[in-house]
């Protein structure tokens, strides 16, 4: 090891001593893998086997249909609803759980456009958003006889106007990792009469989000990024209070009823957030997430905030001080205040050029290596490689590691 | 026991030995209550525990987001529909699995009636149906253009015509168990030039359903009935092979993109049933039901539906050999042409004014009360005892002491 990798593992190890999150780690089930992909699939709660087994094996196995009762499975999309609230900075009864992310975009985005008179005819979509919230978007504006026009998060302000029903934000960009100003675009909205709906499938769970503080009208979000609810666990919605007695949902499904078991065939909506129910909830993947959301008791959405940022600095740093200039560029904001919780790394024309060279053609190859080498992050075409860091399970001393390994790896794929 | 029942379980206990099916009983987890519920929530498979376990332990917990490629999640939608396909007698390809029944109403209403000129501005749905089929219905008329009718299974072929886009009618009646004629409807709303949307509930798993044989256009069903996957595992949808090509979701989610990984701004839809994909599965609850489907191995859906009708006759013969004339109706229809997997009993009104005498209302007091004694069906309200018989775990002898349990409890609460 060189002097300066000898030099950055000592201030790692000292971090990671000083961390008041280190206990959180022994929560997991980790391995001696790097895992900085926490931002697309989030690691193991050790809780989840144990009580998974116990929902297959005792209330579905034993109890069977008596658990939709007895077990609390029937209440189970509000109460999980009401355990993720205080992570986004809402308070209880705003929030129910399940579908996926697609599905609610498609709620809160109707259901906001229904919220707005006819004369706004138009609704704003983050032009850089995750291709899905665009997707459906598009199929909202169709829907409700919108059109849909694609903006910069940061042209919000100025977009907005007397024609826009709705706007629908990414909370932190999937790709490079902007963390786009909640509040200011929230207002920026509010003030020309719209609302916003946000998505915060990359930043819930990783830092303060204030959903109430900042009058956020709906808000949709995944739970098995930061939130490690497993692969493919339930999405929620988020409505604002001011909007639950109005909320008028394009999936008005039997378990949003006000009286479910009474089966009319009139549709008469329950009150509160869980109008935004549908279906039969998929119990055994909410009750995975419910396990799941026990790594959270006692910690403070403040302190993994700090955290995030003091690693995602540090593998700056360590970025800076093992790869040679020019070899990769982050594309994640310096600014903590534009910042998620990943880094997103840019590989240089060069190296692709190389790669392409030795038959390998472009940042793909790079995340190979690296994962073959224990450093798990991800690749998003054509040439960037994420690296997610939640604070719950990831050390400095993982940090300084996968900053050291990818070196070595762009030494050997440019030669 | 009376010599009537010595006689009916000497009937029942024949009838068991000579079950071709029977050993596929000892594939669920059962325990001495008679379980006639299946209808609703199906009993639990045993290779489920085990499956779910290492799908936690190691494709979770250890692979983590290498699971997607290596584990197979990410084709995890189309291949388990593709398992489900000759449950409904569908070919392959035209399935796919993914959110709930009352999402899959969604997609396959909005598409079928997008398949429609404008001129058809009607939309007729099952005045029977089961309440979220209409709710879903109402809505996706709403946001077609359309109108909504409902109409009596029975009357379609005489209600759809030159103004109808679509008709979604229930392929059995949740609350009576009556069975729909499948063939005949879709033939009566073809013949008009409209297209057939049908609900697979309460009969997949349970009888043949002949989806392409018929040329039904689309249908969707749950799978936590007769196909055992779980509390509220994932629902399907079948897009008819000749629609595949023109199949428009009103939820075109990124997983239904020709190259989801490209995460291009525009939507390019995938080929085929894959196309009803929305976003990312649950693949907790989808690979417990894939492997709960591994019951099906070696059974034909034919012999199936032969020991359901045996069983719902026997039952028959039960209750009106041990409970006394007037106390129960059936309003399962007797012809085996009309009949589900279900029977289901009225309390007479005598019953339940007796009941409020001793300050118990209705007929949900009489299941209770079964409950108890150890036989699980279920209460519709107001005055409806469901018995659901699922022939892969359901024997003779306990549908002749489902029917003396339920005499015993009739002859105490009416005194």
């Amino acid at each position: 090891m060189s002097e300066l990798a000898t030099e950055l593992a000592l201030i790692a190890a000292k971090r990671d001593e000083n961390d008041e999150l280190r206990a959180k780690r022994d929560e997991f089930v980790l391995d001696t893998t790097v895992y900085l992909d926490g931002n697309s699939l989030g690691a193991l709660p050790k809780a989840v086997p144990g009580r998974l087994a116990d929902v297959v094996a005792r209330e579905w196995g034993e109890l069977r249909i008596r658990s939709w009762d007895e077990s609390g499975w029937w209440t189970a999309p509000e109460r999980i609803g009401d355990r993720i609230a205080p992570l986004v900075g809402a308070a209880p009864g705003r929030i129910v759980v399940g579908d996926s992310t697609s599905v609610n975009v498609f709620k809160a985005l109707v259901a906001a456009v229904r919220l707005a008179p006819d004369t706004r005819d138009e609704i704003l979509v983050d032009a850089t958003t995750f291709p899905t919230d665009g997707y459906i978007a598009e199929s909202a504006a169709r829907m409700t006889g919108r059109t849909l026009r694609a903006v910069e998060p940061g042209e919000v302000a100025s977009a907005v106007g007397p024609r826009t029903a709705a706007v629908l934000v990414n909370h932190v960009d999937y790709r490079s990792g902007r963390l786009h100003d909640l509040p200011g675009i929230t207002a920026a909205v509010h003030a020309a009469g719209a609302l916003a709906v946000w998505d915060l499938c990359h930043s819930a769970g990783a830092l303060p989000v204030g959903l109430d503080e900042h009058g956020v009208d709906f808000a949709v979000g995944c739970t098995y990024k930061y939130l490690n609810g497993g692969p493919g666990s339930p999405a929620y919605l988020y409505v604002r209070s001011e909007h639950q007695a109005s909320f008028d949902s394009p999936l008005p499904g039997w378990n949003s009823h006000a009286d479910p078991f009474g089966m009319t065939p009139g549709y008469a909506p329950a009150d509160g957030a869980l109008r935004g129910r549908v279906g039969t909830p998929d119990i055994l993947s909410m009750l995975a997430l419910e396990a799941a959301l026990g790594v959270w008791d006692g910690v403070s959405i403040e302190s993994v905030r700090a955290k995030s940022l003091a690693l995602t600095d540090f593998f700056l740093e360590c970025v800076a001080a093992y790869v040679p200039e020019g070899r990769v560029t982050s594309v994640t904001p310096a600014a903590h205040a534009e910042r998620g919780s990943q880094v997103a790394l840019r590989c240089s024309p060069e190296l692709s050029a190389s790669l392409e060279q030795g038959g390998t053609p472009n940042a793909g190859e790079v995340m190979r290596r690296l994962i073959a080498r224990g450093v798990v992050g991800d690749f998003r075409r054509p040439d960037v490689l994420r690296f997610g860091f939640t604070p719950l399970y990831v050390g400095f001393a993982d940090t300084e590691r996968a900053a050291r390994v990818l070196a070595e790896v762009l030494a050997d794929v440019s030669g």
